[in-house]
């Protein structure tokens, strides 16, 4: 009981608020090689004792809550945000270094306006569910498609299905769809035609998309 | 009316969504060229046994129903798209053996919430209609007066009225506008006047484009 | 009063709307090179007579209604269109050729629902002036700022001050911004503060001016 | 007293108004070589007399008002920007000398209709707090990761901290995002996921914060 009553208290909250955010600062200073160089040790211990208060803070809470605690969605995000830091990084996965900042997304859980515009962003989503689902269904349906037609005209751009996905996506967010349409159309003289319409079609989609979203935070 | 029954059930028509999404991975897997030297065969059983499925679904509703089976709008569509891969593709129309992906369309007509989001979509079209006609409007007189002017300056980008169209389309959507604009000005300096006069029309229809579709959102 | 009767029939009003249609096609057609060489003086016969019937148009109306002709702004914008048309052109003035398709315009003062479109648009304009005017003076004082400290690093963006504020606009767009920042920043390291700030108060300042159109919209 | 009244009527304030605008346009031409060969005197004449104005009517504010005038959050606006002007410009600072037509920004706190612009995009910021603070984290480790990841393959794009964040703060403005995307990815074939993923999250978390202004807006 006492334990729990520690945990909430405003003091507690903002020394992890403070260990988190001093742990992003160093995390963010290892990018720099001059830095690391000079004080490389001290960032180093500077990291694992806030690995260490990390684990610590999730074992008293373990131990505090019990079962409750998985309970709590927030408490398992933190929980695998702090495994993941604890996996063997020695097998050269730098991949698995560089998800130690993810760490710094612990403020999330701990900031309570953070947690609330998250939880809020969360809720918006299965509102959107339908429309990604058409969304991701004609962007499919496409990228077979322009695949098909295009492989052999632009394999940078539609070389297999994978790449056409990301050309497709890359198109659908604007970004140098003309360049790529002018391309194949330069051996497709008509193939304007399947880039226009796929944009027209994926513009109405998402401003639909937009809508329902803007229209169901309205209703609350 | 035994029939009709049965065609509504729950099972009948997962099963129906099982065999869309069974087809629409085998057609997609056909553009990867190792996939189909190694199970080419298999994909194209699996494809034309998906097509049979949709040939017999389509026969029962259409004996089921009667005249009434072309009432409803979606069935039409259904046929349309069955109708399609149907054609003979042996004639080296690539494009029609490409068509066949639309038949993942069919999730639309299919699974209900993706329906009712594209029946919302549809109805929210005719509210546009005024303000669609007022773009086009504009982006054929701008791509008269383009060709007229610029046609010798920028034969890539005005060279006809066809180009023209799409040149003030892709510049519609804000991609790579001022490449053009830049390149055009290097031999009409006053050229810019065209072009802002262009995007800041297009920017403020759209934009009320937007907010009718937003308040006729609104208003339901 | 039986001329203002014969002028308000729905049939007139369609022989009109047919006369503008069919005269932006053929202005469309001159467009083609090879059109012109083999239909060039029906192309050129239809465009005239389009012409005397929009003058006899105007005439009759203004002859019919009197002074009360030029209450109605649409009859001023359809004289002024008119007039253009009938500047001499042989001067060499591609441009004065290049407006007559202005005329196609005249479809928004002769299609009621276009009408009503572009006078809602209208009415939406006062109140975004002061928005658009705080606008204008962020694009002023960044183009006149950008001018002075990047006028010999980047002439090609900042020689003067309508190139700046070329340049400006364009990034206000979102178009290739980050090219033109890169490019300065090459020699004024920080650079990216004066960008980033210009590119993070016209995102918030449009957004607001957005929200303003959004929120008188709904009043009504 | 009587002074206070003087500051506050309407010619005053036109006169003030007109002081600005002509300092502003004096500023503008200054960016002109050749007009500041022929009236660069001029201009400087203007230029200080405008100043002399300015700090005249400051001076006489605070005197009218006494320890008021610090209240008033506009008159600290004016005095800032009245301030940077006196500063020395002779030490080649020319950033400070393009510091000077911030002056034109007073237009904002002497022009009724901007000032309530400002006001009102002042006062929508606090409720913007928790997004941009949201964005800001993930900003911040998105840059991080991408720093640790890329800064071998991308130099020009990830070499250290700051270069990730312009980097991506220019991704989540959709530009040239694309690009970069796939020079990433010609070396780490799977770096899609990291940015497609980070244009998600971006896109989705801007969505909602334009939605929360949006309703925010709706709710006053
Ligand atoms: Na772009
Ligand atoms: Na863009």
């Amino acid at each position: 009981e006492r334990l729990r009553a520690l945990l909430e208290t405003h003091r507690f909250q903002q020394f992890i608020i403070a260990v988190i955010v001093v742990n992003a600062a160093t995390l963010g200073l290892e990018t720099s090689v001059t830095v690391v160089e000079r004080y490389g040790t001290l960032l180093t211990v500077v990291d694992h004792l806030a690995l260490y208060v990390f684990v610590a803070e999730l074992t008293v809470k373990l131990y505090a809550y019990g079962w409750r605690f998985f309970r709590n969605p927030w408490n398992l995000f933190d929980a695998v945000i702090v495994a993941v830091s604890l996996l063997p990084t020695a097998g050269g996965l730098s991949v698995l270094r560089a998800l130690r900042i993810l760490r710094a997304l612990r403020l999330i859980s701990v900031v309570p306006s953070l947690r609330r515009v998250v939880t809020a962003l969360l809720t918006a989503m299965p509102g959107m569910s339908s429309i990604v689902l058409l969304l991701a269904l004609v962007l499919y349906v496409t990228a077979v498609m322009g695949t098909k037609l295009y492989h052999v005209t632009a394999p940078e751009y539609f070389g297999d299905l994978p790449t056409s996905l990301f050309t497709l996506f890359q198109m659908m967010t604007g970004d140098a769809w003309s360049d790529i349409t002018r391309e194949v159309m330069a051996q497709h003289p008509s193939a304007w035609v399947f880039f226009v319409a796929f944009m027209l079609v994926c513009t109405f989609v998402v401003l639909n998309l937009f809508i329902a979203v803007v229209v169901s935070a309205m209703e609350e």
